[in-house]
């Protein structure tokens, strides 16, 4: 029997394509399910009735919802290259960063790039942030060491996206200056294939977000440069 | 060697209380640091210098923070009773539910216990909050089947804190009417050896949410009845 695969996301969203990056290491194939975020189908409420958010992954009629969860599934469930390291304190420290991205980074970061009040003050502490991300890459090549890895994969936000924020909006938190391991590292992040099939297309990310930070009044964004 | 196994923490906070769960259903020997939250020890500092919070595992020399990822490099470190299901469907559906109860339930209940400004509609938040969870349990003894696991673990907050603070507050969240499911589930919860021997006594932790409720003012708590 077919082994049905299909991931209920969203192009655009950076939980969505970790998914697709943890997929696309493991040569897994799926059906990509594109959702409208606002008009969800009645699929994904009852696959995700708790959340009601995507991504979903279902797997032979399984749901799993929450991307860290989802990628700690498919690394336990799929043959491949390992997505979280054997030795067990190395998964702690894995688990541990993908937490702090998760918790700390990401909403911090997008405070920094697009608010307008106290501004300065979202700078830096976004930039704190990003600076203990800096901090424990060390002279690695990923977070995951040789190969990329679970935190490198929910760090996508970071490698990908918040690059494209900061040309929109004009805002410099993340700059070859102040975060040159972090740069280095996006650039490493990007070249690897599983990353390049699986990130949007630029004009579509410019879309989505357009969609998200203006879903009412929809203005256009243009890039500032 | 002798294994060094400390565990900085504070009796009274339940995220500490897990990690002592999970060595407890071990079997660990450990040594508890006890950490003074108003005033904390350079080496707590030292071990966990992104959040600087409690719990931290401290393990032949090598710190973990975060209860959630404690829990998971106990169950992957040590023999003795599993504490996250064998199956991957299983283990996703521990985390998942896990992070629910991080990230939603533990906030929502205790504002619903503790707010004054608009309780109806934190109870009403928190209620939905919990009948999730008391859809989940099901007819299981344990949210891990038959015996304690993650889920049971992270839920130790609402096994043996929300009681005593409803008592305080005169809170009516989480009641046998509402609730039967989860009100059982308190009760074989509270019966496992491993929790009864982690839970902090019933007059510290009076004090203990006395000191974090009204830090400044420190008026005393009685129980309402």
């Amino acid at each position: 029997m077919a082994e049905e695969v299909k991931l209920f996301g969203a192009r655009g969203s950076p939980f969505s394509c970790r998914v697709e990056i943890a997929l696309n290491i493991k040569g897994v194939q799926y059906e990509f399910v594109e959702e409208d975020l606002f008009n969800k189908s009645p699929l994904l409420l009852k696959y995700n009735p708790v959340h009601k958010k995507i991504p979903v992954l279902l797997h032979n009629g399984k749901p799993i919802a929450e991307s860290a969860v989802i990628i700690e599934y498919i690394d336990e469930t799929w043959e491949g290259a390992p997505i979280l390291p054997e030795d067990p304190y190395e998964r702690a420290m894995a688990r541990f960063w993908t937490k702090f991205i998760d918790e700390k980074c990401m909403a911090a970061a997008w405070k920094a790039c697009w608010s307008k009040d106290e501004q300065d003050k979202a700078m830096e502490e976004a930039s704190e942030l990003l600076r203990a991300l800096e901090n424990e890459l060390k002279d690695k090549k990923f977070f995951g060491g040789d190969r990329i890895g679970l935190v490198d994969i929910a760090a996508d936000f970071i490698g990908f996206w918040l690059r494209l924020i900061q040309e929109i909006t004009g805002a410099k938190l993340l700059t070859k200056e102040k975060f040159p391991k972090l740069c280095d590292w996006i650039d490493e992040f990007l070249s690897c294939n599983a990353v390049k099939e699986s990130l949007p297309p630029r004009e579509l990310l410019l879309a989505f977000l357009q969609a998200r930070v203006f879903p009412s009044s929809a203005p256009s964004i243009s890039p500032s440069k």
